[in-house]
């Protein structure tokens, strides 16, 4: 689960069902469940006999439904939620998904989980021929594009918009009588169906979610394919066969919930088996293992397990972290004041430790830790992360737009086991995430998309390659410098 | 640290702090480390120059100081907070602690942890003598005494006071020009001192407050003494020596945090410990160990080790539940809606699983955990207590005043297993207990309390007493009609 | 000022300022002034070098900027701001204005008083052609219309838009580098400019937001007028010279406030006008006159003047009202429970009154007022009401659609008068509010629009027609029924 | 009504019913009706079966009953309430009353208004004795009092403590089984005793509460009077008969509502006399009448009556200003931005006005005021005052203890008018309001507390001599320099 001092954010977890009395009230729940995907705002839309109604805001999802009359006024049998990571720039509550469009004769709600790569391009044409958009993010262009396809029928309609949109996109979209999901031909961002005990659907990020609210797990949305889920059943077509797998990597190293499966594939046995991979790849000479809490935790028994050392509780999260409005001044926490995290001085005082970490973004987090390790006694402290170096940018929804927060990016590892004051620092290997994956599938990098590790993209960049191409000269200046 | 589900509440925590520029934030940042140890209200008196101010409120203490402005009325070089656990009845603001008391020539600031056992027969006389309370628990009954006390010094009517409270007590006073804190004759709670790098004092209910605040352990404050902390430094005195050690046990199994140490041993280690030795008293033929998180993971690491099957996350935790204001229907609950917890299929199914609890309340919990194992594919759960079966109520501040709530005081172990639902069940003895936290003082059970696992009162009851006699009367009755 | 157990609604207030510092607090003072107009909705859009930012929200403009950090924000030297009155079915926070729109290379931010008669069919053709609404209201057509104008600038885009709404408006649409302001051909809405001290111009609804912030009066915005004004200066032009004043009349009797000036014509004044008109039309011999306050006390005293009866305090109204929460249960209403207004016993206690009101709706308040006096003793209330019977519904800004709502639509004077349990009733002449006003125009109905009272539609009704003509089929019916 | 901006305030108003099913409701309503007593605070505490209940928090009633729950929390058929102005340093929620005290065996609740000025003697002498104070206010002096009473009864005891206590109090004390209401010996605070059609009682501030619940008047408590209310009715007894009215001639001025009657006189007419007899004694050549909004539109009505002028609406009370939480800034306030009152510039250009209000505390307003007629034209200003300077402070209840925000302390009455920035000024002198009141009663000021005007205190100040002296002993220094 997301490890809230990180800056690696997610950008969205979809929710939606169809089929149910308690509609709205299983998309609480199954949002609940998807939280760690987005903590900055939160909306659910139901549909009552074809009537769509909404609730958004901001913060967590307890907060914008903390007066129970919102939820009770969400009456009906369907509904749609999402729950968001609010990028820089897009503060307006008008971002807050699920989407509500209102035309003369129908309704509309969209909650969109990506990022396109040809938004910008997309938007200017569709303005010029007077498209008027409400909110700053990408994702009421889908809507537009529906309303302007030629085509017969809504259904049509929705494939025509759904071939002129690249990138990472899972999009759930409700209408009056009917309720479309649809993924993106590389499958970027998980998406599953599963089905209620009741007889309804639900479609959702993860499936944790279908867990959360006793559903039944059916399969995988796959790359390409479009869902209709309406009062007769569900429907499962595609819009596109031009598809090949790439599913997010992160997902599998931190996104996801550990008890989510991927494509068949557990998330906390996955990281386990990174973390045992590590073991194998990053040996050291150490008298314990400890995880940082709580996103390493399943990598870090897999390194104890495998290297034979033993697992120790050495750091300790707060768990009232999160509600803290109040902050250490710079003096106070030179003092040693400290709001989130504390070394169990018992456990690792005159220990060699071996800490592991799932992923290291801006290396803040990572200096802290050792420091805080050190201050309570640690002799030594090893830092292995259980993943590649995260070296590039990513295009399709999660929120790293450029190098230069990337402390990978700019220094090499020796320079950061330096920065950060560990005694030694060691990484995973590519072929050992696609190992520890283990997708079954006959695509490039076993089905993954490796591009912030390697910089290999999966997709054309379109509107991003200028930027792109940019960054990467200014790096290699830099880098150049740096020799 | 606390598992929300279950119904086991200490009453408070405490923190205090004399000669620092920065006195209220400290006690902020101090108190969110013991945030653990109550969630219901909070509360800070900052002495500035001799004039006391005070901030309270319901709730975490973030919410409670979530307007910054709050904490920034409260200047001043001294203060003293508490964080509270509000019991039945309790519910007004006027409960929520530092208690104030405004005289005409000095003002006195009160936090309490514990519980009186003579607290009726007090009150009750001194409203004979025409007292007038305010608050609705025994807190304020101490500042009557100090008032009405002959004795010449302010000093000497604090230890006159003290002597006439029984039961369980960690008291901070502050007034106008001091820093008084005090624990009572048995140590029931823990309550430490140390320094701040700057040179003033920090008293407070755990050693894990004063690493978050960068302050030097200095001592556990023994049972029986008072401290004066004023501007010429920290003086340790006693009130009377007729004391005997008998900390609380649970604070060991349960209450305190894993990094805190409470008179020299890390309670992270005692847990893990308890585990071991519950791995040897209570073995089992199984395939892997799970614990109920958060506060059962270090017994069961415990226990992974010393019986040498793999320590597995089988169970997770939705770390945003306790922000949670809508709960499943009974309808929704038994579709399968779960908000707090979830079994990690790919984890446990077909597995043969040891479940480790800290402890046993009420034992709902322990149903539907099994429960939950089970529906996840477990081919068998043997559930293992980290401690002795709760049969006995606590007067020194548990929140158990009555073996009704008490699942193991009402049936046998076999019945509670069958009630579970677990294949098999056991319990760490009271010796397991003993050995694992391994006081070093010559003492009844190694210096614990152990009255709630064995009725073995470290004092007389006081006003509790005849309800006490009724209480095992009767379930004396209920267990020989059980017979 | 309206008088809140009347349901009779104003759209909106308006206000917007272009060159002076503090555009947004100027901005919210003028507000402040106007909130008569609208107590549901408030909301502020400030442009800073050409970047637009709002907020918005809920109710009072003080609720709403409650929190000053908001007004800070919003930073800049020009602003627009909309106070609203909410109608039936649009309460989502989307259409709270001044309404936001971000293109890719611009900005605008939309603020409208009044009521289009042809929205639906400009929204149905617009949706046809693929636009996209988000809000309820009528108010974003407008925007619609100017990005699909094929004119050449934005200042042609903008007439060929203004040429194509019809009905009663008043707009206000900012954008990055101007402030446009434009009122329908029949100026059913009052519109005015002034300029500040320091060089600004501000474009208002009432000259008493002018008061407000220290502005000059220039003049009143004119039918078919559109004002520009940019870093150069206003510029007065129009989009159409096909135009006929046609002022609401119950502007002056009931909407603006009495320290305006609309027209030229004070609005106290000419209410007094109609108090002393309707003391000849419709004379009584009573002891005391009283007005309801405090939306009839100008009328009441010209009442009183010119009968040469005592102007009374007879009623009193709670100034803390409007703030309650808490209302009576009908039981406690029967026993005499009161909230809002009280009669004054020593006043009216055996007297004979003229009881003031400035205009009657459904009734209900005169029934209550009526009931008060005689309870508190007076011998006999004798109404005269300062405006002629509310006949018809308003399509350009009133919120009366249906004449169902209308008293007197259903009911003869006897009729009402009975209903009252008044001992008398009397309405000023439709002749006596024109001359009452008296403005200097050549222009039926004196340049007031009185259609509410004689039906005299100013304009085509458009998509209102058929539903106009079925009320009065209805209503002729039930009338005939009625004989 | 009191007008915000007038620092002069008065502390409290009072409302118990005994009863009533709807206890809690009727006190909310009644409250609401004496809402202008106190704005600062509010609570209501309710008696269901024996069994006290309350709610309390800051600001208007409206505010903190906000949620309707805490309202109907408070079931049973007896209730007390209370709204409260704070004074300074008084700003903890523990002072917002009623007081509630929870004894072993007994509850009571306390509502106070009014000012002893024996309280510092009185709680030093009780501390002494070992009681502790929790509120900063005097309100709960009597509590101790009584239960520290040898009496045999406790309605004895509170006789005895009553005997006690000096200065002006109108107390309502409700226990488990009655509720007491009793006035101080010279009545300085209006109380009023009614019968509910149902048959409870009520017992309240003013008349107006009464009318408020639809209760009927049964009489003024009378100085030293106690009464009490139980399920056998109504007993009116006294404490002392040593008694002698002296009632606040500033309720009649200014605190009380127009339609209250107190001791037999309605509020509105005495103002409106005052007005007439000003009109007498300061007659002016002049235009028009123009009164303060909104507590001097009594007295002008009376002022234009005798004086023959007109009597305009020259001045607009902005309905909302109370709620208004962003204030101008000097800049702006010297542009001219206001936001409470304006003047009607069509009323008031080229007019000689007469400008009345009731009474003159610190000379502010009465400064903008002038500026603001001026600023809309006015020819010329006639301030006339419907009361005598204010030049001493109070000790019985009104929120003026220093001379030193009296204008009218510091200056002559030409300083003033020059300082006003009037063309003349004028007050009623002390035998008007005397006269305009006329109380049919023998004793001296014709049973008025005139004090604030003449210094002549009807009881001995006690605490506040000390104090008092030196105030005068400073103010005589001044005086004679300015000469």
């Amino acid at each position: 689960m997301p490890y809230e001092v990180k800056s690696l954010n997610e950008e969205c977890g979809l929710f939606g069902v169809w089929g149910s009395p308690d509609a709205a009230q299983l998309t609480y729940f199954g949002l609940h469940a998807l939280q760690h995907r987005g903590q900055e705002g939160a909306g659910i839309t139901a549909n009552d006999h074809g009537v769509l109604q909404s609730e958004r805001g901001f913060g967590l999802l307890a907060d914008v439904f903390r007066d129970p009359s919102k939820l009770a006024r969400l009456t009906g049998t369907a509904a749609i939620g999402h729950v968001r990571y609010t990028t820089a720039g897009n503060h307006g509550l008008e971002n807050i998904q699920p989407l509500s469009f209102n035309f003369s004769d129908s309704q509309f709600a969209l909650a969109h989980n990506g990022n396109l790569t040809n938004a910008v391009t997309l938007r200017r044409r569709l303005e010029m021929h007077g498209a008027i958009f409400h909110a700053s993010s990408d994702s009421e262009i889908l809507m537009h594009l529906v309303r302007r396809s030629p085509a017969a029928t809504l259904t049509d309609q929705v494939k025509d918009a759904l071939r002129q949109v690249h990138g990472g996109f899972a999009y759930l979209l409700m209408t009056n009588d009917r309720l479309f999901a649809a993924l993106d031909p590389n499958g970027f961002r998980p998406l599953v169906v599963g089905q209620l005990p009741t007889g309804g659907y639900v479609v959702c990020s993860e499936t944790c979610a279908l867990d959360a609210v006793g559903a039944k797990f059916i399969q995988d949305v796959e790359p390409g394919q479009l869902l209709t889920i309406d009062d007769h059943g569900l429907k499962i077509d595609h819009y596109t066969t031009d598809t090949q797998l790439a599913i997010c990597s992160m997902e599998y190293i931190y996104f996801a919930r550990p008890d989510s499966d991927i494509h068949g594939v557990n998330v906390h046995s996955a990281r386990k088996r990174m973390g045992a991979r590590l073991a194998q790849e990053q040996p050291v000479d150490a008298d314990i293992v400890v995880g940082v809490p709580n996103s390493s935790l399943s990598a870090a028994t897999g390194y104890a397990e495998a290297s034979g050392l033993p697992y120790e509780m050495g750091l300790i999260k707060n768990q009232y972290s999160s509600r803290t409005f109040i902050q250490p001044t710079q003096a106070l926490r030179e003092q040693g004041v400290r709001m989130k995290l504390s070394a169990v001085k018992g456990v690792v005082a005159g220990k060699r430790v071996v800490l592991i970490d799932d992923s290291i973004v801006r290396g803040t987090t990572s200096r802290r830790i050792v420091k805080l390790l050190k201050d309570a006694g640690a002799k030594s402290v090893h830092l292995r992360i259980a993943s590649p170096p995260l070296r590039y940018p990513c295009f399709y929804g999660i929120d790293i737009q450029t190098t230069k927060e990337l402390i990978a990016a700019q220094k090499s590892i020796p320079e950061m086991c330096e920065t950060f004051g560990a005694d030694s620092l060691g990484f995973l290997s590519e072929q050992g995430v696609i190992d520890a994956v283990g997708l079954k599938v006959d695509a490039p990098y076993g089905g993954l998309c490796m591009a912030y590790f390697n910089g290999d993209y999966p997709t054309p960049l379109y509107d991003y390659q200028a930027e792109y191409d940019e960054e990467i000269r200014q790096l290699q200046k830099s880098q150049s410098r740096g020799d």
